[in-house]
């Protein structure tokens, strides 16, 4: 499983602080603790800063990069944030992302093929978002053979089948989980990626819910969750769950996350 | 999901306390918080008293259907011992358990065809335990066709693909999980149903690895499950992976019992 630590988010309030005050000692720590915590890609994301957005995002690059030795990934609603911020990438960072909306598909595409990276690409079409499983695989299959005709491989395309609350409409849950199983299957050798906290969007125990969410999206085949790595019940379940499908020898990530305290659990 | 209560087992020390003091009224509670919590089937178990294991099971018996309205798990090694049981139970119990070991079948057999009844058949062939997904479906697929030719029906079975500690070997959790699906694709109407704790065995965090089985097990169509209701956190687990899984109209189930105080988290 890929993880990509989510914590630098202008919509997080100290993050935002941290940002305006262009206080590298926080936003290198935020970095570090992620990193240390098992993260393979960092998400930095100063959207909500609009104006100030692309000069904020090239800076989080750098001082991110200068902080941990990983790979990016460069999140933004805004084209011109997302093409400035990958000249200052070191290494093939993530894109977050390119869907079918024509504007963005248009000023992304020359972004995404401008050097090598990994894209995320949303179920999203240009009018509406997907409700069924069916619509996902639709919009899925479209944006791929998009993203594979400019030459951009299938290894390097994460699919987002987009996660909706349940308690707007129950079917939501097995409509990502269906939508990432038949993607993975029409596509062999794609990647899936989603976030976890929508699904349980007004609903209690939404921590609780996320990490369920997370289990089932697993044992689908999901490659990649953009989460928290230093909550550590989200990554017991991550490392529990990677255990009881075969995919941790010896039991050995579990067992060194446990004694690390890197995981943990209420009982 | 059917959910069993495992709590009165006399292998739990202040329940075997309370089977030899013949004390009903800690009985009689220990069933109603079960039956309260949501089980659907309350398993009695007297086996660790060998000479008196008939005995005690029938007085169980007894004692657990005055105090709650529900069909009991009928929970022996001893052929015998369910034998007798059944003659003291109201409605339909569920017999646990049947397997391939012949003993065991021949005593059996009678037994589960003298009245109606549900029987939980362990994939246990005489020799060994299972341990590949092939051996699971090959030998659940023998000991439904001696069920079923002796008139039972495929609704009226639970298999249990014996759940072993991955600790030991990591495949055990892929073993029963594709175990599990293949045999209820190749039975359609039969159910399974399983004990969790065995999966963690030797490792730390028990508890937790036991509920992320529970939900992967779910995903996989798990029938039935023998456990603690009163558990809050596993409960959590159960019924949020049916929220999930579209199992829970209006997410109902889920927000009631979190109002009810019968489902927790500890974040």
């Amino acid at each position: 499983m890929v993880i990509v630590g989510e914590k630098i988010n202008t919509s997080r309030k100290s993050i935002a602080e941290a940002v305006e005050a262009q206080d590298v000692d926080f936003i290198s720590e935020a970095a570090r603790t992620q990193a240390e915590a098992g993260a393979h890609y960092i998400d930095v994301n100063a959207g909500t800063f609009l104006d100030k957005e692309v000069d904020y995002l090239c800076w989080l690059v750098e001082v991110v990069q200068n902080a941990v030795d990983l790979p990016l990934c460069l999140d933004s609603p805004n084209p011109k944030a997302l093409a400035e911020a990958i000249k200052h990438h070191r290494g093939e960072p993530m894109i977050n992302s390119i869907s079918l909306e024509k504007e963005r598909l248009r000023a992304l595409l020359p972004v995404v093929t401008s050097q090598p990276c990994s894209v995320i690409a949303l179920c999203m079409a240009e009018t509406s978002m997907p409700s069924t499983v069916e619509e996902r695989v639709e919009v899925g299959a479209e944006i791929i053979r998009r993203l594979t005709r400019e030459g951009i491989p299938l290894e390097k395309i994460y699919v987002d089948p987009l996660v909706q609350p349940v308690s707007v409409d129950t079917r939501m849950g097995t409509a990502v989980l269906g939508g990432m199983n038949q993607i993975m299957n029409g596509f062999p050798g794609v990647n899936t990626i989603c976030g976890l906290s929508n699904i349980s969007f007004g609903l209690p125990l939404r921590s609780l819910i996320n990490r369920h969410f997370l289990a089932l999206c697993m044992a689908q085949g999901l490659s990649a969750a953009i989460l928290d790595p230093t909550d550590k019940q989200l990554m017991a379940t991550l490392l529990s769950v990677e255990l009881l499908l075969d995919r941790d020898e010896y039991c050995g990530n579990f067992i060194e996350a446990y004694h690390d305290g890197r995981i943990g659990a209420s009982s």
